[in-house]
């Protein structure tokens, strides 16, 4: 990996590259996402079945659309028993974790007679997206699903491509009846996109879509925005790790390689105050890529999106690791909750040379749906947050209302709303 | 006001009615808008000044576009002191029901050595958009700082139109003084969105951008969700009474009207059981219209989207009331906390006959940026919540990770991700 010094032009450069990568520069796939959600809108199943048939190669009808309990079964049978004792037991955690998101309404009374407060409310309809094929993940699955269950949703609807069998892959619907996906609808892409967000006759409207997808999955996902709700875009998976001279050389290379094996357009940056350390990390990652399986697309990876930089200070080598804002940030230094108390911007925050970053997307319980690219500055894991909403609770008793009416009628005035001061007014006419 | 019996036709024709004032539908403007945008990603302050130019009909510098402290005590001078208390009270109860949303960071320890956890972290830097000219609403302004503000934001920019006359109308500027602006820039349109969302010379990125305004602020602020955070889109402003036999129609008409007041868009609907009542609401808000100053727009805005339906049961007029999922709903019944446990879906529910929708625009504290067109169904609420931002905390100790070591391991495998398997094993090899 290449080692860099970093100051102000480096770090620079880096965030200019990586925003390369946003899915907000994608507008040349808007056109044709947009065609599909109009197809789906307005011709609702048939469209679905003809984009099936062209982008996933099988021709699906109404019959066959749904995910039958036989074809559950089936899958069971396919998947390895392990697997899914593994399943069983990361369940267990994610839920615990998210148990402990929950949020509840709250109302505060006054003894005027007035209460204020907060109602909390599950969404009632919600849609997974899953990918297919190469990119079936079943910790993708749990990590959707659950925070949706936990928060109270009524129902849950997963749509994932079915393959050129028109079967959909055994892990995944293990992974979706696991976790409590309520259906499986056969259908992926745009138009899997659409028919959640308008519905068609098979397929139910949703409040919400969540899941990651391919780039006509993130754009239509972003059209539909408004319609209904979505989580944040997901781009490219990102690791940085904070590092001092005391961090192990092995462990932090096989955890810079393990995003950076995700993809081409994966970023795996070291940021460390220690050149003794990044020499040997980078020495250590090429061992490494000439090992692992998939060697190719990390050395691609680590080619357009790795980097090592060198800071002076720990100060500074912070203040980078805030400007990236990574999805995935390790602390390993001496004191690493120390470093974590100075940490604004980052998807999950791991502490500690046993806290390593697979950890999180598998098995302790927080949810590997973070935010990419920068986001992190703004946004925030998946939780159960996503799946609740809250409406403002308002209750006056005329006692309450009568001693501030003339105020309100006066701010309403000053904004020549009359028709607002009047409807305070005529409560206290005589 | 017309008077309609509710069934499931009506409902619909009533939903779809609704719909077609959503922001979703108005793409033929994205062009321009993108235009706009791109402009002021490339060229700046200059775009920004030639805009400002073309819609404003003011020509600005960079060393007239920040808001001067003689301009703010100039305002000062200008505005009503009633006012200005009347806003002082007004923000004392928005501050105090919203320091009652603040989430806090947790952590969860378990006896051998792991550490989950969820640190809040406030946004660095937000941009409030605030319309100018006639849509210039002090409470609004109150009412998108505060929550910002209470979450504990570091630095929050806002962004306004100016007049020909270079200057921005005083209460805006006195209500962003009262309730915690930093800075205050003179730009509006899709412009001051750009602005805020890719920085230009003077004015700088920020991380969220809040705050009404008009069609081209609204697709501006959709066009660069992603590359910064967003609050929901603002659509016209909507009332729903649900009100049976024991409703005041005077009250209820006086309610209606106070939204209808807004703009022609507006939409203003009573859900009741009681015929009786709707023909006297009916009557009422006729009589009222023409009493009222702003009774042209009234009239047009009940003529669009103004409706009296009858329902034959409480059971369906809430169920209306929880699929149209309107912005502010009233509830003016014999058991108004009763029917309140049935509602799924509003921004703000005001309970009983006294607390009418103005004293929630104003006064009460709860905000009154609210879920418009729907989408109450899925957001929520402008609150502290948009103000912050989650990053998860895994700690595991090494005999913590040992005791699971082998399921990450193979779950990792199991999804091909062999670099992912590596980076546990390592830490476990002889």
């Amino acid at each position: 990996m290449r080692i860099e010094k970093l100051n102000e032009n480096t770090k620079k450069n880096l965030l200019d590259d990586l925003l390369k990568r946003s899915p907000n520069n994608y507008g040349k796939f808007e056109a044709s996402v947009q065609e599909i959600l109009n197809a789906v809108k307005e011709k609702g199943d048939e469209a679905v079945f003809e984009y099936t048939e062209k982008f996933d190669g099988v021709r699906l009808d109404a019959e066959h659309l749904l995910v039958t309990e036989e074809e559950i079964a089936e899958a069971y049978e396919q998947v390895d028993d392990e697997l899914i004792a593994i399943i069983r037991k990361a369940l267990v955690n994610i839920r615990d974790y998210h148990q402990k998101q929950m949020q509840y309404s709250w109302f505060d009374s006054k003894p005027d007679g007035t209460i204020l407060g907060q109602k909390v409310t599950a969404l009632q309809r919600v849609g997974v997206y899953v990918p297919g094929g190469k990119a079936a993940y079943p910790s993708s699955v749990l990590m959707n699903i659950m925070p949706a269950k936990v928060a109270g949703v009524d129902e849950i609807i997963m749509v994932t491509p079915p393959g050129k069998d028109g079967k959909v892959t055994p892990t995944t619907l293990v992974a979706a009846k696991e976790a409590g996906a309520d259906k499986v609808y056969k259908v992926g892409g745009a138009q899997a996109i659409a028919a959640l967000a308008y519905g068609t006759e098979s397929i139910p409207k949703v409040d919400k879509i969540v899941g990651p997808g391919n780039i006509y999955v993130a754009l239509a996902k972003k059209a539909v925005y408004g319609f209904v709700s979505i989580d944040s875009i997901a781009g490219p998976s990102e690791i940085l790790v904070l590092a001092d001279e005391t961090a192990n050389p092995r462990f932090v290379a096989a955890d810079l390689l393990s995003q950076a094996e995700h993809d081409e357009m994966a970023s795996a940056i070291l940021v460390t105050t220690s050149m003794e350390l990044a020499e040997k990390v980078s020495a250590q990652t090429d061992a490494f890529v000439k090992e692992l399986s998939r060697g190719e697309i990390i050395q691609k990876s680590l080619d357009n999106y790795g980097h090592i930089l060198v800071a002076e200070t720990m100060e500074d080598a912070i203040d980078a690791a805030n400007s990236i804002a990574s999805e995935h940030l390790e602390i390993v230094t001496a004191n690493p909750f120390e470093v974590m108390t100075k940490i604004r911007n980052a998807g999950a925050i791991f502490i500690g040379e046993y806290s390593s970053e697979p950890l999180g997307d598998y098995f302790a319980g927080p949810n590997h749906v973070l935010p990419t690219n920068g986001t992190a500055k703004f946004f925030s894991p998946l939780s159960v947050d996503d799946f609740i909403k809250k409406s403002s609770i308002i209750s006056y008793s005329r006692n309450a209302l009568e001693k501030i009416h003339t105020d309100i009628e006066k701010f309403a005035e000053a904004e020549h709303l009359t028709a607002h001061a009047n409807s305070i007014k005529v409560r206290f006419e005589k």
